[in-house]
């Protein structure tokens, strides 16, 4: 079991934090607008409770379910009552045609939270490869990047508590190249498979 | 059933070989080494011939099965007689270190030989994300980008015809993002699973 904080209060907290209640998780729900957190911490139910918007988050792992370009600001405003947390960044920062993404730098909305966080913080970048409604419904596959061993490991236990499959694809910087499969994602649904119903995943053989 | 030139003798001109004549195709072999293009399509039995350096190559799909910083010399170096062809740029630009792209700039491979292909030519990323063992082995999907419709259509068929799956993830620009996908690979076989007996794929879900 993890303890949870959800910044966000949006289809992407509501979702993930449904999961989390049901995988046994407690969670807890910052939003700036303190109904919207008071709202979706009483939807979700179990433990769920909500948190006042700047303060420390009770959970160990805090996900910022926010637009990619909220990320870093929010990272920012929170400053050291996120000292010592993992932090879980979803975000797709996407160009305007959602062929490629929005910075031209090799870099990630990841890395960039990084370089702003408190000391001791670690980011961790995962489930920005899946669709909303396959989160909903499905079991996909959720990759993951980041620097710190511990804090891949403490993310991997959460997925794990959710029925999804953890899959580490090295460091931070690799986190990049996860933001590039979450436009891959999008240009398979556009073209490939012709609708959202998926997600990247892994195939195994046996030699 | 389709005509494919292989340009190359190497171990992935070897395993794409093996399963494009499995698969029915008629398969021209080139390589630099004219005795060792000889001894290739005579390992490849079936319909495999070989073919004579820098000539037009007799399939409509030519599958430029070299390291990645052979492509565009090679495509320069063919000109005229790859006019109006397919091409097939297989190629994984990894830096030395393995994590991440030999080149900085949001470009890629297929797009630099795109570039300097003659008229009529048409490039499309394919193959790259898949380990050569489990394109030996395995029943791995195949990732495709490109700008032409057509071009798309006819390695789609190719790809059929090896009994694997191609997925269309849009135009010619994701070939970066797929060459990324190659660099996320080699990171999960490092990292999240440990061995390279799988390929990255879709798993789709019922709603």
């Amino acid at each position: 079991m993890s303890a949870i904080t959800l910044i966000g209060t949006g289809n992407m907290a509501r979702t993930i934090g449904t999961r989390a209640v049901a995988g046994g998780n407690t969670v807890e729900v910052m939003g700036r607008d303190q109904s919207k957190a008071d709202d979706l911490a009483k939807s979700l139910g179990g433990a769920a409770t909500p948190g006042k918007w700047g303060a420390v988050p009770t959970g160990d792992i805090v996900i910022t379910a926010l637009l990619y370009d909220g990320v870093v600001p929010v990272v920012t405003e929170f400053g050291d009552a996120l000292a010592g947390k993992v932090i879980i960044d979803i975000s797709n920062p996407f160009n305007a045609t959602f062929d490629g993404l929005a910075h031209r730098e090799e870099t990630s909305i990841a890395q960039e939270a990084a370089k702003v966080a408190p000391p001791g913080a670690k980011v961790v970048k995962a489930f920005n490869t899946i669709f909303r409604n396959v989160l909903e419904k499905g079991r996909p596959t959720v990759f993951m990047a980041a620097d710190d061993a511990q804090a891949k490991a403490d993310v991997a236990a959460f997925v794990r508590s959710l029925g999804l499959r953890p899959l580490d694809v090295g460091g931070l910087k690799m986190a990049h190249w996860l933001e590039g499969m979450g436009v891959v994602t999008v240009g398979l649904a556009s073209n490939g498979i012709g609708h959202g119903d998926f997600s990247l995943g892994v195939n195994e053989f046996s030699t």
